[in-house]
């Protein structure tokens, strides 16, 4: 019961790295919406590795094969299920990882939950690959919420490392600025950082290491008085989508770990009139207060881990013959998967916005 | 929908700031633990108002009334409901606010949401006084752990504005360390930063202002094992308990935003045997990987915004005029709530580590 | 994780018979919906006990005290809670029971499932009485669905014993003939039945015996269009409600096992045209095709099972000393909870019905 | 969110009739499980069209494709997919009938609640196909439960039209008898009432017609102590699992409707001692008391509505002309669905119980 996520919405994600395929069942998703095929297909794309000659040199071909709900391109209302193969699946010798735990992997954990049975090979259902059912089901919901209500989806590089892009203007995000991020390859505001960040990433490839950084999300359009207060909390929702993607290790709204640092005289968020809605004059808490939007750009970060798989020799231990060996992991790997994060993190975030939408509005959340 | 959560713990809780009383129901809590009821009620002093003279001068007694589920000081398996009489709630002329709502209150987004109708008195079901009954919870499924599973949880202020305390050691805690901090009124890993904590407090109050800051977590003693991949992973529970006490922000697992700005070979966490027991040499994912718990401390921290009523003069807007105005908000307020808040994100982390031990170990939960 | 129910409407019952109080929280009812008190309070009197002859003598006074969630007979949006005292509750010697299981009570199922620890007294969480919170929560959401949405819902004694009323004329159900039966202590279509049933519950009473029966109950009004197909059919949600009513052992919709028996041609219900609307000639799916409304009364069938409690010698077995004994249960008990269990019923097809209409329609269900 | 299930063993099923596929995703089931494929073949087989001359002549090859979760043959803890590739689907002109509703089919309601946009080729989602992914679910529970609690799941044909077998004897079922009912193509405890049954089909099936039935299911071995009161009965789980069934309009449990009839000395189930267990004498309460199980043999009855699909003439709507036409239904079908249900309803009883017993065990039910 790890895998199925969602109140009105419900999203149950399955596969294996080295199975047949992975994918996704998305129950609860309005009847009648003609899906524009060709935006979920670039959204795939985006995730896929080998879109940089940053990220890492495998190729998969990320083409999800309908099962079902979707007929002529139009949403039926059944559960929509997609199925996308998996190709490219040499499985060498996965089973040496059962004795010998990768660092900061699932190897350790996945084996002591599942008794010694989960499948390793590739990672399994821990497999990062896993992402892409969900970046599916997010493309889904982001093309709803723009065509149906007007809200726009967006993020950037925030971070890499020491290198770092500038945040968005809290108050006033351009709905063309976040179309324009979802069709760069490394989506910067300032592409000015973009030397830097490239120089962070290379280092540590050359270095046979890996680098963390952090994404910054926008959700533009959204009404006021959608969630609710306490434990399903607009926060507590994306939250609990964003710590579902493998990586994530922190995440904020608004000003986040920086509001712990001011006074409430410059963190306030005062209200004016602006062509005749109520907004605020700053956004330092990023859309939400008391767990319900305020109709002003919902604004969260995710801080993702370096990539835990890095070619540089670590120790590690043998767990069948209680001594520690070193251990230097073989194959291709991002050196920084936070640069294929991003798509990932506006899929969570879409996700969870539908199904807060699914409640406030009902089935068709017209 | 917005005041029930958990999986094989239900909690459900209610109330309004100025209404009859506050409480919450507990469903699933095993049968037969013999509760200490010492050890809630101080934990409920933790939170109360007026411990410390840096906290507001208001005076409550949380006494809880047992409606339920708790019989001669034990548990009967039946769902445990308690409820906190509000005293002390001078209902002063609290319509003004609905014209005029409080920046970064939820004032407006409340409005928006129930149209108008939410108790807005005392701030209602948002009040901060609610998370009492949390609090409750948290400190019955607290010593559930410790007694049952020999776990402890534990916090301490880790910073208010620019004044920060150490961070713990993540590797190792020691459980004394952290029953020591539950019975300190600012509980502090490094006394000498108490001073600076006190004078930021201090400073803020007397220009009518307040402050931030973050309380960090510690759960030591969990098994390895518990939690799920993707969608329940431990992080996902925790955060989405998290950012349901209000005025969280942030929330970061282990290192958390700071993995992203470091190298996988320092942030990867390296397996050894220690005493027998598979242990990690560092603690950089707070003793989560894949979503599931590695046996190491688990250690999250949450960002406290500034308390949002302060004394200064600010501006907001009259929504029934539409003009802008000057708003001076009256009465005694807390300078930096994250001083109380720690009871209360402990609590949070207890209900949801019980919810998470249920479902690995079922009913009894042994 | 037994006592709380629904998707977008929570309902949480707490309590035990003789324990301080009993009580429920509904989380996620609308805001700004004006109560008619007196009508909770006629339908919390058609449950209690004694209203007629043919009930238990014991007398409560079940007056519900408004904790939060409604602030001058308005909802305002939070958790509703209300708690019902327990009064006249002589906990006399309920050790004895522990060792002693009633015969198809929860006595050993109970002590069985929480081991040992359930508050015996009065049948604790397991007992009738907790049906009082229930018809609270039913009577807010008849009330609404009524104002709201033209929906009536009602019920009679279907059968006690042998002794049947008439059956609801499926296709056609005035609404005044809904209101109309609420309001009788004995509620039946055909009052030429009324002698029947009496005499049957008074024999049963004399020989110091109980009687069961069964209710039907039916929704007028609803949408066509509501529900969803599979596991959230409208008779799951209806079946999975009315199973919680202690006594519930079968659950039919329309003409439900009969429909074992006859042919397609005589079950199908064929479509056509009345004042302009769709509707079906016959009901024999009781307003429900593929799990969805049709527009058609719903019609939903319980069975009671006749009062465990009876004054006769039984025997049973003492689980102390291994051997049988012969039991008496004293005191004062209905000869046929189904005579009370029209109101529950209804109750229970309410909650069910407003959480469908919330889904369908979103937060306030307009 | 209409094809999701379970609390601790989610159930997500998804297809349509003539898409791509049908399958199910089973979130939750315990790693290291090596599943008996062969018996999961042969679940599918008995409910796969043209076992019988009784049943439809179409013919269906029910292959699931295991997509993940189960790896040379042992489950791997991580979600379970299987599809099952739709063939021998003539998409004739089913156009028409969203026109043309058929009778107490689907069509309707749900063009209604899906704004017309619903697959209505074969069924779409609302098929009575949607069940084989339910059986492949619970056949791996069956199986499970059998070889880890020993418990066995059987049921037989207990009514068809007038025709009925003999009951279950409530009391003392034979495991044998259970696993010998499994493998029969019309499952009957009387095989006297055979050709009773057959004459019935027969009948019906000459005359254009189509008869309903009753399957009455047991479940053998269960624990005493599972379960609990109010909403997550025992009742209430396994109901709501049963009324997703597609033509299931009654469930009941023990005696169920018949102890209406009843006197509370007959129907009370006395406890005695058996070979050292608490027994009771009768079990007309089917196992369950309470809303918890008793350790009795579990008994729950279905009642299935005759095929709606008939060769006769019916009169409908025509929606679009609003005028009433003659509809004749073409093709094979079932004249009694309930002779191929057996199966199915074993499958809903078997993937509740597993459920339920996750929820009182843990993650491996051990």
């Amino acid at each position: 019961m790890g895998s199925t996520w969602g109140s009105q919405l419900k999203v149950s994600v399955f596969g294996e790295s080295h199975g047949k395929g992975i994918g996704v069942v998305i129950d609860g998703f309005p009847a009648g919406f003609s899906c524009d095929m060709d935006f979920i297909s670039r959204e795939l794309a985006r995730r896929a590795p080998g879109q940089s000659s940053l990220t890492t040199g495998r190729r998969e071909e990320d083409r999800p094969i309908i099962l079902s709900g979707i007929l002529e391109n139009t949403t039926t209302g059944a559960p929509i299920c997609i199925m996308i193969p998996n190709t490219d699946t040499q499985s060498k010798d996965y089973e040496a990882l059962r004795a010998v735990p990768r660092p900061s992997h699932s190897d350790y954990t996945g084996k002591t939950r599942y008794r010694g049975h989960n499948d390793i090979r590739g990672g399994g259902h821990f497999s990062g690959r896993l992402t892409a059912p969900l970046v599916f089901a997010g493309a889904l919901c982001k093309d709803f919420l723009r065509r149906k209500h007007e809200i726009e989806i967006g993020s950037h590089i925030y971070s890499v490392g020491e290198a770092a892009d500038r945040a968005f203007d809290l108050v006033s995000i351009d709905r063309e600025l976040l179309i324009r991020l979802q069709q760069e390859t490394l989506p910067l505001l300032d592409h000015d950082a973009e030397e830097k960040i490239r120089g962070t990433v290379e280092q540590a490839r050359k270095e046979l290491d890996s680098v963390g950084g952090v994404i910054e999300c926008a959700v533009v359009g959204s009404a006021a008085g959608i969630g609710s207060p306490m434990f399903h909390s607009v926060e507590s929702r994306i939250a609990s989508m964003l710590y579902s993607v493998p990586a994530v290790k922190g995440v904020e709204f608004g000003l986040g770990f920086a509001l712990a640092g001011m006074r409430g005289s410059e963190a306030n968020d005062c209200y004016q009139l602006e062509d005749g809605s109520v907004k605020t004059k700053t956004n330092c808490n990023g859309g939400i207060s008391g767990g319900i939007t305020t109709g002003m750009p919902i604004i969260v970060r995710a801080a993702i881990k370096p990539t835990p798989s890095i070619g540089r020799e670590q120790t590690t231990l043998n767990l069948e013959t209680g001594k520690e060996e070193l251990l230097r992991i073989q194959g291709r790997h991002d050196p920084c998967i936070a640069l294929r994060a991003a798509v990932v993190i506006e899929a969570a975030v879409a996700v969870a916005m539908l199904d807060l939408y699914l409640e406030a509005f009902g089935y068709d959340a017209e």
